[in-house]
């Protein structure tokens, strides 16, 4: 980033007043009476209806359209473990997202801790006060349990947004590059650089949308991970294959697919010149991807490619994801955010970039057209779209795999945030 | 409370939307620039100044004017141990006073347990990502020993407003109900029917105020607290007294003040009659007092009643303290609520309705005046000008008192809302 771009940043967070979020009044307070049904003596008779009955909370509370956004700052964007008050930040501004996109009230809780235990603990014990639970920027392989035993013990929905919105995402660009490709996704061969959060849930959520394991070589750190290595925790292990390649030279001879949640300039001209015909390279390493776009662009013409970036095509950004996704969770009140919804999500995002974009979509981003192909696989975050798209998938999802607790909404499809 | 009213209570509860409170953006986020800004790559400048400097948290993201509203439900209002989630509402509620008055960020957080260490862990795991913490209906005598380890362990300010709240607004009352009834605080003697939290912070900050020690009853549903009994808390004990008065009847006889924290109708117009001359009655039991008004005022004239109620003269509500007591700490950047700044915000309490009430607050409550006397000791609450009292005398109690980490504000005192 420029430095100008830098201070505006810090300007953009200083002004009008310190951060990015307030907590405003649904409900008149301008008179005595208003008072005494806000709080005391009315607000007994709320108290009284939710101690008879739980669920009471979502009629009389804000608890059904509000998400906590909760981190330990254990790995803030690509910056590295800089503590939880660090983290606040971006916390912040996942609320803005939230609230922006999908009108949801959501608010940061930054947890001071780096005992994966002690986040379950506080978390499970505020859990009440919120609809919905969404992880971030939790550091792997803490991660993992993290979720795991909250999913288990709260009956909110909890979603790590770094593994799963990541991970929906880019499916969505995916099966619309192997489309483009002329590939299916069961005979596809990919590489996935990177053995992270993100790396592990992107290549699970392929695998539930087709792609064979045995067709998947991931590496983390010390190259391949295959089934004669001793040195892998049970995350990274569910994915050793029996193979004799070693290294990144090794894997992606021939590969269809390269899946990039690493660092900088990791894959080389080179490499991917050894990659098969109409190569698949999604380089996701945040602000610099494993491969420049000019360097992959000028190494072969038949590169399909998309990088987490805004300035180029084809950006993986999560925010096409998690605001739609609680949204259509929170309105069937389900229980979690299950693989058939992400997998639903998924493919609603991915359909998204077929249609025509709106012209609302073309001026926002200042140009004259975009059509599905290659410079065009997945849909943009200014597209309105996505929140009746992506809310309506994910509820049916939801209400047909059983974990909602309200049937499809009435109001879906939601044309626009005024439905809301 | 009327059917009518409950009705009303429900109702505004659950329109237009479920709840009191929502979370609203501060800044721009209506184009592709905004949200570089506001979240990847721009958020990452304000991360990187946080992790350098963690005051710069108070620069760049709300935590400055953030206040978290925590309960477990232990003690809602009068309705007992219903639970975290059931004390929802009356949580929204405190947070919709914070921002109506004092224009402060206020959350909710319920936690859900009884025990006292998971409470403490709880919120001091998420004390990051708040300005202050204001602790409420938690249980006697848990509440004590929470709050006494996190005031010790946190660095903003943590206040159980059922204590300290009730005991500023309480204290201020009082010392005009001392002047009119022509005594002196440091030879009245008092009786406290009620051993809770709220009976013990009023009496320790009247103690504060000058009231002596040895002038107090405390009396809890065994009786007089006297230095004989061998069945009292550590928290009860600090009261226990030498004295062979052992009943409320014993005790009550030539007080001069009677602080009522306990139940309905508990103080007879017999032991009203023994009182000395222009006897006090605080009848701070809701919604039924210890003695209903009519009663007190049939049983003897020269009786100086206040009541927690809206319906009567001189209600004690909490509402005229919390809020500015936490704008004064905020502004000034304090580490703790502090005795000092207690006393400060009950003199400026106590000192503004003295003057002369303004055509805003008789509007208001739709009456032709409101002049200092046995019926005016308090202030209303919508008495605009409580704000820049009692910020202004908090803050300056902060800086003298040394926990201030700001100097006063140079925009104090606060004229309006619009002033913060």
């Amino acid at each position: 980033m420029s430095e100008d771009m830098k201070q505006a940043a810090l300007d953009y967070h200083a002004n009008p007043k310190p951060g990015k979020i307030s907590v405003e009044l649904t409900t008149p307070a301008g008179s005595q009476r208003d008072l005494s049904l806000a709080y005391s003596p009315g607000v007994a008779e709320p108290v009284r209806e939710i101690a008879k009955d739980p669920e009471n909370a979502y009629k009389y509370t804000a608890k059904g359209n509000l998400v906590a956004v909760i981190s330990n700052g254990s790995a803030i964007l690509g910056l590295g473990n800089l503590g939880s008050l660090a983290s606040k930040p971006v916390m912040e501004g996942k609320a803005l997202l939230f609230k922006k996109f999908a009108g949801i009230d959501s608010i940061d809780i930054e947890v001071d801790t780096q005992d994966p235990q002690e986040i379950i603990d506080t978390v499970k014990l505020i859990a009440n006060t919120f609809g919905g639970i969404n992880l971030e920027d939790i550091k792997a392989p803490e991660c993992f349990e993290v979720e795991r035993v909250l999913i288990e013990q709260c009956d909110i929905p909890v979603f790590h947004d770094d593994q799963h919105g990541t991970a929906i995402v880019t499916a969505a660009g995916m099966l619309n590059a192997l489309e483009i490709a002329g590939k299916t996704i069961d005979q596809a061969k990919m590489v996935v650089l990177g053995a992270g959060a993100a790396a592990i849930a992107c290549t699970k959520l392929l695998v539930s949308c087709g792609m064979k394991p045995e067709h998947i070589y991931m590496l983390d750190r010390k190259g391949v991970i295959h089934s004669g290595r001793d040195d892998l925790n049970e995350y990274k292990a569910e994915f050793a294959i029996e193979t004799d390649k070693r290294t990144l030279d090794d894997a992606i001879d021939g590969a269809d697919v390269f899946l990039g949640l690493s660092g900088p300039d990791l894959l080389s001209g080179d490499q991917l010149a050894k990659m098969a015909k109409d190569p698949i390279v999604f380089a996701c390493s945040n602000p610099d991807p494993e491969i420049k776009p000019e360097l992959a662009l000028a190494t072969r013409s038949d590169v399909i490619m998309a990088t987490g970036r805004s300035d180029y095509p084809n950006q993986v950004n999560n925010v096409l994801g998690f605001p739609f996704i609680f949204r259509g969770a929170l309105d069937v009140r389900a229980s979690a955010i299950n693989e058939e919804m992400k997998v639903a999500a998924a493919y609603a995002i991915k359909d998204l970039a077929k249609e025509p974009a709106t012209d609302e979509v073309l001026k926002a981003y200042g140009v004259d057209s975009l059509v599905f192909g290659r410079d065009y696989i997945i849909p943009k975050p200014m597209d309105s779209r996505l929140l009746g798209a992506v809310s309506g998938a994910v509820a049916k999802a939801a209400v047909d795999s059983g974990v909602a607790r309200l049937p499809y909404p009435s109001n879906y499809p939601l044309n626009s945030m005024d439905d809301i």
